[in-house]
Order: C-alpha cells, then structure tokens, then sequence
C-alpha cells in the first residue's frame, strides 16, 4: 500500500503562511511524501463546511493515502487528537466532529486518540497543533509508522448531529442545510434512502419551498433548470440540492451551512 | 516525452472539494501523475476569463504537459468534450470555447470528441464530467494512452468571438475586454499586429480614452506610471493592457472581462 | 543536501494565471523540482504581509528547499534582484524589503544580486520577473547550480523598518502592526527579548489598550479567551499577538498590517 500522498483540508486560507508551514513539516519528516491540496479557504471555524468538504472529495484518492483535515476552533483546549482508519484510508485531525461523514457513510476500522507524547514529539504550540501535532502524525503514517503506533484506542469521538428532516406537522419539515458550494448550491442532508424513509420518492421528490402552490422540480443537471426557477437536483456527491441556473439559490433564500430550512411536503 | 504534469485551471474556488475530487481521481487513475494548479479562483462561469489564463499560463510547461481546463457552465447539456493538441501540449475540456485562443495563437494538430463510452467509463454525474470524463481523460494521456484513441475526430470546435476591434466612426474604436486580472488592470485583444493593421503604431500607440485630449502615454512597467495617470502598456501575455500604478484601471472605468470599452484614435 | 524543493509565496492570487506561468517555468528547466504553495493571496503590494509569510512558514522545509518570494511592486524599475543564503535554504526575490524577517531572525552566509546577464537569459519582460528571472534562478538552485554563480556579490540589502516599539511619553507606546491574518489577530513586532528590553513580563506583558483600566489578559490558546474580550497571546510564529475568541481583532479596531497601533504601559 502506497502511503505517500498527503491531502490537506483546512480554513487557513491562501494568504498566510499556515497551510506552507505544514506542508514544509510534512516534507521535512517524510521526504517521500507528495502533498495535495483539497482546499484551504473553507469558511474559519466552520467544522461543518470542512465535513462535507472531506466526504465529497477525500475517497477519491488511491488506497493507502493520508487525509489530513483542520478546523479547529478548540485548538489549545480539552479537544482530543483522533486518528482514523477506514479500508482504504487514514484521516488525521481534532475531534470534534470534522470526520463525521466519514463515520456516517464509510466502514472505520480503525480508531486512535494520540497526543505530542505518544507520538515523541515535544509540547506543540498551543494555537497550531496542525503544525505541531497534525502534520507530523500524517507523515509518520505516509512514511510507514504503523497505525496503531500513533496513540492509543479511541472511543466516542465527537460527531456533529446532521439535522436530517424533522416534522413540523402539517405537512412540513425542518432541516439543516448541509452545504452551500461556491456557486450558492444548496446541499441538503437527504439522501435517496432518507427520501424513501420519508415515503417520498427519490425521483420525484414532492417536496417545495414555504408558499410555493407546487413541488420543486427535479433537475437532472444545473444548465437544465429555467431561469429564475429553483429547482432540486441530486448532487455530485449523493446529497439532493437545492439550485438555480447561474444564480446562488443560497443568496436568494438567505442561506448557509447550518441554517435551517423549512420544506412543504406534496403528495 | 514525459506526460505526468498534469495541470488543472478552473473555476471550483479553493473553499469547496471539487478540485480535490479532481486531482484524486488523477492520482487514482495515473499513480506516476504530478499534479499541478494553474488557478482555480476563476471567477465562476467566465469562460473568457479561463480561457486568457489558459493561454498566459499553459505555453510555460514542459513538452509533454497535460491541460485539464475546467470552466464549465454548460455542464449536463448537449456541449461535447474536448481533447486537442498542439505540438507541444495536450488540452483537455468542454467544448465551449475555453480553448478559443490556444487556437489562435498555436498549431493545434490534434482534435478529438470524446464521451464516457469512448473512454470506457461509466455515465458521468450530469453535474461533475470535471471528475467523471475530463480528469480521467487528462489521466491516461499521462499515463500514455495514445491521443486518438480518446475520441473520435472533431471538427468545428467551438470558439468565443474575442471582438477585436470595432469602428465607431469618427476616429473611434470600440473593442470588449480580454481580460481583468488581481490587480485591476484591463487586458485589451490588441496584439501588435492588431496595432499595425489599424494603421497605429506598436511603440505609439495613439489611442485615448473617451473624452481626452491626448492619446494614453506607453509606459514599460507599472512602476513607471504617474500617481493617478491611465496609461498603456505591453503585458507580459503579448496584448495591450490599461493601467494604473498601484491602482485598479478595471474598477476606476467599471471593466470586468468582455465590457464594452471606446477607444479615441490619434493621428 | 536535496535542493529539488521550490517553495512559491507571492500576491499574484489564485484568479489568473500568473503562479501557473511560475510553476511551469521551474518545470521546464527543471524537471527534477518539486513546486510547493506557501500562499498566493498575499494581499496585493504588501510588501510587509509577505516578509512575515515567509518569515513564519519557509523556515519549517526540509534543508535545501529553495524559497521563491514576489510582492514586487517595483517590477520594471531600479529595484535588484536577490538571492540569498542561510546556513539551511536560498531565498529569491525582488530585492525591496521582503526577506527583512529572514535578516533578522536566521544567519545570512550568502548574498548575491543577479540579473537576466549573470543568469545567461534574454532580457525580461519589464512587468513579469517572477517568471523570467525568479523562477529561473531557483529552477537553476533547485537544478545544483552554485549559489555564487548566480550573480555578482550584494551589500546593503533593501530591509523594512519594523518599527518596534517606540515610546510617547506617559506610559504609551506605538508599534506598527507586523501582521494581521485571516482570522483577524493582531501581530505585533513584539518577541520575548523585545518585551524584557521594555522592562515588561513576557509571562506578564503589562499592556493595554488606550482608555482600558487594566492590562490585555494574556492567554495561552484563542480557545481560552472570553467572549467579547481582547487579549494577548504568544502566536505560533513567536511573536505577541491581540486577539478575540472566534471574532477578527483587526477589524474591531480597524488594523492592517503596517497600522499603527498604541499601547499602555502598566506597572
């Protein structure tokens, strides 16, 4: 299993030198590594952005490589340090809760807390474990150090609660927006089976905005929906979306990760 | 000829996992790949704007380098892909006009269509043929899958009017914008043989904005610019560009890429 | 020692396509070089911001690594070129004040100025060295070619003036501020060494804002603050910072990197 590639998922942004501090540990303590950004400008201290942004884009990478992911507005505090293994991969970041989509739609098998002490290392900064802590842990792993090695044995690593859909009678749901993209795509925490789970069905999925006399058309693509019109469509990665053509539905409807939205239910 | 470099330009931004979902499934496909980003901050949808990048950053490669550009609106529609090739290098992308100046200003001796099937691929997510079609593409060119065998051959490739310049009568001109970059100044679709073939003179200029007196000066550098002062000057791409030292010429005249700019002729 | 690091931080951003001519550049002359981002969306001509980027990521790479650096608002005119050596890394860049933190805080063994003559290439384009001679002076480093040969011996390089604490009389002092960065803390150009000289506490700085009763508490993480509270705290870089918990201390007191900023003194 080759471990050499390193990905970096973090809110440190493009214009100071965090994300170049870790990449400049993570070559210097295993030279062999390739280090590949996934993003940096997440929203700060938006655990939730980074889930999602780590679920969509990290299993794509070969077997054996190395996800490094930080958000972390605990650094310094009680927050533990968490290792984990899935079939194919390794991800490195704090715990609370930036891995739990991995949880949710990936087998672990795997599951380590560790600390500057067991992994040899001295006292890290307090403001930078990604530097201290983090960095060198990933490139233990994508030098060869075995998993198991880093700490000891985790349990109940903090996971975020992803709001699916709750009722608010009469016909309404409630839920948490998952995700809104660059292009104001709105990602909702539905997949096909909590559609079904709901008795609606995927392709039609009988669902509309508060005031709206209709369902939301289903989209199969962004460049098919009508000018102005919002739309559903499922999304690049499993997740239903709520979309206009060219135009940030996000903008238009006021929102972001987390906020809650409220949904008519038709049929 | 080594093909590993594999370059991305799109407009996914760096706070969301659609690029890193791209350069996994490179490095899935073609472990020897290198993977590297021209930019990915394009301002969404602009497809004039990746295809200036394109043309200003892509010459600069090795022999061999493999293109991935991705600005992509069309996505999910009828638009088809893109695979060219020039002596040197290979381009891979929607048909929608991204690759309008490599052909006009390099021998393309290559042109192919290609789709899933002709890759051996499954469907694309009608909202994703970055990950799904183009990256995997880009992937087996570096890998040496020979060119033709991507496709089948193209013809009438599409292509953006770059609208040189326009007369407006009585001694004015009206051209659109190339291109606006970070630092506000305005990139104009004037080579010097555009120069030469409206009768005005590449080291003269004599082109003025609307209501001057006197045509804009020719400057060498920004540095050479006067505080305040609107002048022209021969950017590092080959095209006449608008500028103002330490200022945004783009945000001053209200310019963004393809803006309708009037240009007074001199002498 | 391996030089085939070339590490990138410059405030050309991520939009267009000048970091993408950079890269390819130092893969075409040197195709053993492996091109890492340290960042690209240094503010634009902030000179300063960039001296504490580097400063604060490019000490962390492996040894050998080259480091390339462009805020270069002089691009075109009198300003020199540079390269420089530390017992460690070389360092490339307009010669205007952006190696200052280098300077000052690691030991310089060599110091070069080179131009397109000493480097044996055609003259550069007057608004693009960083492609046309940067980036082939570190491909050339970064290729095993001895530092000294890159150009003629320097003396006197350009070097910011910091400007540390300088006292107004009555227990004030007034500082420019070295750094603000994504999140919004304040860096100060305040070390231990400089706060012991003051005859303050590092461990208890004793200062405050101007109009507060007591002195900035000094905390150890941002995570330890309270809400709504500006404090102290000794950032990853090793110097002083004013902070808020989860909140931009530089835009509530409306500071940018070069602000000046004023302090009372307590005890």
């Amino acid at each position: 299993m080759d471990t050499s590639l390193v990905t970096l998922t973090t809110d440190f942004g493009t214009r100071d030198g965090y994300a170049g501090a870790v990449r400049g540990v993570i070559h210097a303590l295993c030279p062999a590594a390739r280090v590949v950004d996934i993003a940096h400008d997440l929203p700060p201290h938006d655990i939730l952005h980074g889930a999602f942004v780590i679920a969509s884009a990290c299993p794509w990478y070969p077997e054996g490589t190395v996800h490094l992911g930080v958000v972390d507005p605990g650094v310094g505090g009680p927050r533990r340090a968490l290792a984990l293994r899935t079939r194919r991969h390794f991800y490195i970041g704090p715990d609370n809760g930036l891995f739990t989509l991995v949880f949710a739609r990936q087998e672990v098998v795997g599951l380590r807390f560790f600390d500057a002490d067991s992994l040899g290392l001295p006292e890290p900064h307090p403001t930078f474990h990604a530097r201290d802590l983090f960095a060198p842990a990933a490139a233990f792993l994508a030098g060869g150090k075995p998993f198991d090695a880093l700490g000891w044995p985790a349990s109940n690593p903090e996971q975020l609660n992803l709001r699916g859909p709750a009722s608010r009678g009469e016909g309404r749901l409630a839920l948490a927006v998952l995700n809104v993209d660059r292009f104001g795509n709105v990602v909702l925490p539905l997949g096909p089976e909590d559609l079904a789970g709901l008795g609606q069905d995927p392709l039609r999925p009988g669902l509309g905005l508060a005031g709206q006399a209709e369902p939301l058309p289903l989209r199969r693509a962004y460049v098919e929906g009508r000018p102005g019109e919002f739309f559903l469509l499922w999304g690049s990665a499993g997740f239903l979306e709520l979309a206009q053509v060219e135009r940030s539905a996000a903008e238009a409807l006021g929102l972001r990760s987390g906020s809650v939205l409220e949904l008519v239910r038709f049929n």
